[in-house]
């Protein structure tokens, strides 16, 4: 390891952070998810602005999944179990409803466009995710997030993530098995669904165990790194259950969540996941080759008339897994347009069809296309339909 | 990127976390400072305990060194520059004492065993560091921090830890030049001091500008992220000049630490640094051979035998280092052994010349028991000292 190596590492992580920063600060001061700056960020990274510039350094792929490795495990802390079994059941209307349509529909798409197999499966999946966080950020900047809209809104996205960590799971195992079989996938999402089940039963008793043995400690940053490495433990674990590694760090913040510690363990991970989350988004960017958007290409009409309708399905979709609320008196429209944005998990689905080479540059500039265009929809709609 | 290479990347990261604070927790226990246990903790590892842990993994070398980046700007923020100005002078005689002579008493013993050059410099420099951060802690359990003896130690160390840096930058600079040659020496101290004056003489209005934006802006984590941004960029500026990336980082440090913002930043920077600096550490003590200190093997006599020399030269010269003292009344031993602990820098040195060849697996050996031990006996000599 020489000086001049780390200073390249350093040089690089300089950029994305700055890029994510400034591009997110634009996007936040334009009412936008910050989100969509960083991956803009990226793309303009990847455009090849700096030329020592090297998205494909393996340590920045490393630190990129580091990331998403925290951003999950982050999610799972700030996922509320306790508010989902109270607005149970309509959320988990909205939430299946919202999954399955989205699937079939982006799926059904794909085979019909002659995409088959595990790439249609892939990009069905890429539909079916929620982004609590924006939806959340946006009801809470109105002051609604008392509304029942806004309980079930949530409700339901905490139940997608679950499901989408546990198809993200069951993508990731079929992609590294190559060929694609509803046996392999099957295999996979039982791996997925037992690993959550099983941790969040026996989960809870250990991980306030754990919490508990913390204040004994005398040794500096034991909270972080007690956290961090329970994450790490049970990423390892699901991984070596044959699931993914995302879906161990998610029920790990999950069951952080359920101790008394949750709000130092959250306050402690946030340096942390400022620093590496944003490098995954900028990453997501910097792998889009601009040119594939190019109108005036008649080589890209292909993945530009996939890109609309992948849109089309994906708003629509979700629209209306509001209509699955049997309560009266409820703004159903708000419901589905919370459920629009796709957000980060959408961007884990596209990233691992590309890694896994599922995914060719054209279908992945497709996925992330619909993504930036619901999660950029999203807000200014859902202003509309609560006020 | 596959999965299974993010895996091994956790599994390694969390092992080097676990060893480090279960470690660190014993020597706390004992009395001992937390670095003795993580380096008792790496040494384990680099034993072999557990297989497949990868003590030469390219990519836990780069983040050992980010976590000597993330440390060198931690130190920074806690030296305390305006405290040096109130102290100044009796420090400054007592870190050019510690400095000094330990560094001519172990250059010329390395030089009489016939080890000249780079090694004598090398050696002779992992000699003259302080740990500040030892003797403050061992002084603030005793209640200790206001005595005038503590004030001076503290601003010794300061001054100390620039020299050390200094002198760091000027024998990574020389190490990588490979001769070793006076010129090169005088190219690289030349250097550092001209980045350190300039940088803290124009840093300062940098800086608190830089800190006056932070509230303006509204995307998530952007204090943490323009404090690391801002380290980031002073380590490549101080490498692109010459120096060492570490020379930067702890300008950065000691720039911010003149801000309003220095608790906050401190505070947003300690997960991080939880998390990383150990590594460094761990892997230090992965990289000692632990048969090199087998007393029974005569081939390894010659480097218990240095190793016991430079001990000696460590304590006796520190220990001078107090007589420097003119203030009458004043406990000039206690002084001298606060400043013998050579902690976190002495290791950096050792690593330093290590990776650049210039030190080979007895003289890494002999360098790290002599910080090891000056480590060890200084808590309970200070406690006597000022009981």
């Amino acid at each position: 390891m020489t000086e001049a190596h780390v200073a390249g590492f350093l040089a690089d992580l300089l950029l994305i952070l700055l890029s994510a920063k400034i591009f997110g600060e634009v996007a936040e001061r334009l009412d936008q998810p910050a989100v969509l700056g960083e991956l803009l960020g990226g793309v303009l990274l990847g455009f090849g602005l700096f030329s020592f510039f090297r998205p494909d350094d393996p340590a920045l792929a490393l630190m990129a999944q580091f990331g998403v490795v925290l951003l999950l495990f982050e999610t799972g802390i700030h996922s509320d179990l306790s508010e989902l079994v109270r607005v149970g059941p309509q959320s988990l209307a909205v939430a299946i409803v919202g999954v399955t349509l989205p699937f079939v529909l982006g799926w059904a798409l794909m085979a019909a466009l002659g995409h088959g197999g595990m790439q249609a499966v892939l990009v069905g999946s890429a539909l079916t995710a929620t982004s609590v966080g924006i939806t959340a950020r946006v009801l809470g900047d109105l002051g609604k997030l008392d509304l029942p809209e806004a309980r079930i809104v949530l409700g339901a996205a905490v139940i997608d993530d679950i499901l989408g960590i546990i198809l993200l799971s069951t993508v990731e195992g079929a992609s590294a098995a190559g060929v694609f079989s509803w046996l392999v996938v099957l295999r996979a999402t039982a791996l997925a669904v037992l690993f959550v089940a099983v941790a969040l039963s026996l989960g809870p008793a250990l991980s306030r165990g754990l919490v508990r043995q913390i204040p004994k400690l005398k040794v500096r940053g034991v909270l972080i790194t007690a956290a961090v490495s329970f994450a790490f433990a049970l990423a390892l674990l699901a991984h070596a259950m044959g699931s993914a590694l995302i879906v161990g760090a998610f029920t790990a913040g999950a069951l952080l969540s359920q101790t008394d510690k949750k709000a130092d363990i959250a306050g402690a991970l946030k340096p942390l996941a400022d620093v590496f989350v944003p490098v995954f988004f900028v990453m997501v960017g910097a792998r889009v080759r601009l040119s594939a958007y190019n109108p005036l290409v008649p080589g890209n009409y292909p993945m530009l008339g996939l890109a609309a309708g992948l849109i089309v399905i994906a708003i629509a979709g979700k629209l209306a897994s509001g209509l699955a609320v049997w309560r009266k008196g409820v703004n159903r429209l708000g419901i589905g347009v919370g459920m629009v944005p796709r957000g980060e998990v959408g961007l884990i689905f596209a990233q691992i069809g590309l890694a896994a080479g599922v995914l060719n540059d054209p279908l992945y500039a497709a996925v992330v296309a619909m993504v930036v265009a619901t999660t950029f929809v999203a807000p200014p709609l859902l202003r509309r339909s609560f006020n």
